[in-house]
């Protein structure tokens, strides 16, 4: 059974949906083991009124607990006990299998570098995260792509970028079932000599490695259509457009705002299709996803959003049971030693 | 009366579209004074079938053109009376007023920097580009934003950006009617200690400038939402962001794919929505929008898109002969020392 070190404190709205989560899936079929980590009162008093299979639940104290806002090396530096250390403390010793947190960012990683190793041969680690495409992809026919880095870098070396395109290939290949997955840079252009410098000599460097299914270079126009199933860019752009892609969301249910029309016929359209409007919106909002790996250290970690509610919450844990089960880590390490023509 | 000088060889299907539009725009009331350029007797055989007021036409003929895949440097190495340095010259002697092309964008802009100069003050010129939002703004209520640079620079520095809001400011200024231009930097969160060296130390900078609305950085997600009337980007991530958003249109496009939907009513809806969808596959269309700025030089230029049809060419013409009345070049040059606190 998986066990898993769900730092309660970080988030929004912590601790309750973080509780509400993993209360829910203790008393389904196959649930994984928690440890639930924070404050113990806190904890205990809220988890009373939730309903919760006390055997798959056991409570790990720690004292403090680090904010949305603070800064992380700060709040690491003065907080020892913090919440999201105590966590990855159980998951470095081997107690826990996966962490899966929705504190701040930047706190987060901190206590992944500290607590973890990266991988042999990866340079970097990245924040991998899905967008939905128009098209599907792997055994499951999913319609995500995978993003990565989201996040943890601004500025990136040719070979971060090589190491987000082998992390990144083993992800879609392991979790999302896909055989060959396709993998890309996002460039300003499709020819080999688009891009930054960076991009360029990752271009290079990834077009003459023959375990990775390397499509070239994809241009912003080719994320939402999904011709790529991986696409590699620096944390700086995979941010923006990541959160351009929330925008959309929201622009979808303004749409009577670029409308002409006041017409009978368009209000009725509109009233028809408010469902699918619903699920664009849906799609478009990473908050339903469940988490982003954090790839490329030795220990597994899920990144929950900031504002996650309970359902987030349990498609992040549901994320991270699967992950463990599908020793994730270990796969990736032996792919890398794969490419790298390295004995394992 | 503003003089025109039209690269009519430039753009995928050139010569007829340039000439369909000018043909058109001449017989109209305001209309500017047309040279074109390009190869005489090809111009002549196709404007012969095409209606248009002979007064106010003039041809000038350039023997080379400049493909559309070819490398922009050895092309104008190569043919010294390429169209698009023949109409550089006409703009660059006086004799036209502005330049207009949709030809190859590297050749435009190459020949933009060998004949024309940088204003004073200018340490980069961009290529702007409008976009749609919902916001609404200046006395026109334009529903578009400013994004530049839409592409010239791959890498930049902190004056770079700094010159982009400048001219960014202006031209909202000048030709959007926009008193007071709501000016921010594209980063990966609000916060100025946030983004690329480039961006935090521009961030600071533009602080402390009197003279620009900056309002700090915005994120990928106020880019639909329009939350800057003067969006600051490197070149890179301008090109991903515009790609990206004419991507959402085709996504528009093909909403069924992302709705659960074959239901009857569902159906229903999508057809009575069909022109809304319609509409905003157009407005996030950008070769709709008539051609981008090319700004920072002392001379204008607009650049049409590639695939510029009639429409398309006759909208940036327009937008060309309002810039020349507007005297946006001379305007732009006062605005720049008014904010470097020179004698104009």
């Amino acid at each position: 059974m998986v066990t898993i070190a769900l730092d309660v404190m970080g988030g929004d709205f912590a601790p309750k949906p973080a509780l509400q989560a993993a209360g829910a899936l203790s008393l389904a079929a196959g649930s994984p083991y928690f440890l639930l980590v924070g404050d113990e009162r806190q904890i205990a008093a809220t988890l009373d009124g939730i309903p919760h299979d006390s055997e798959k639940i056991a409570l790990v104290h720690a004292s403090q607990t680090v904010g949305m806002d603070e800064s992380p090396k700060d709040a690491l530096r003065h907080k020892p006990n913090a919440s999201i250390l105590v966590a990855a403390r159980l998951v470095q010793e081997g107690n826990a299998d996966v962490l899966v947190s929705a504190g701040n960012t930047g706190a987060v990683i901190l206590a992944c570098a500290r607590h973890f190793n990266r991988l042999q041969g990866v340079k970097r680690c990245a924040l991998g995260a899905v967008f939905p495409t128009e098209t599907r992809r792997g055994l499951k026919e999913d319609p995500f792509s995978l993003i990565l880095d989201a996040g943890l870098s601004v500025e990136v070396s040719a070979e971060d970028l090589v190491s987000f395109a082998v992390l990144g290939s083993a992800y879609a290949h392991l979790i999302s079932k896909n055989e060959n997955p396709r993998v890309a840079l996002l460039s300003n252009g499709g020819e080999p000599n688009k891009g930054t410098a960076a991009i360029k000599a990752a271009h290079q460097q990834l077009a003459a490695m023959n375990n990775i299914n390397f499509i070239g270079n994809v241009e912003g126009m080719d994320i939402p259509l999904g011709r790529a199933d991986v696409v590699v860019t620096d944390g700086f752009t995979g941010n923006v457009v990541l959160k351009m892609l929330e925008g959309v969301g929201l622009t979808a249910q303004h749409l009577t705002k670029y409308a002409y029309g006041k017409s009978m016929w368009f209000k009725a359209g509109l009233y028809f299709l408010k469902p699918a409007l619903q699920q664009l919106k849906d799609i478009t909002d990473w908050r339903q996803y469940g988490g982003a790996p954090v790839l490329g250290f030795d220990r597994l970690c899920i990144k929950a959003h900031g504002r996650s509610q309970k359902r987030a919450f349990q498609n992040a844990i549901k994320l991270a049971n699967k992950a463990a089960r599908a020793k994730l880590v270990e796969k990736i390490q032996a792919e890398l030693h794969a490419l790298h023509g390295e004995a394992p």
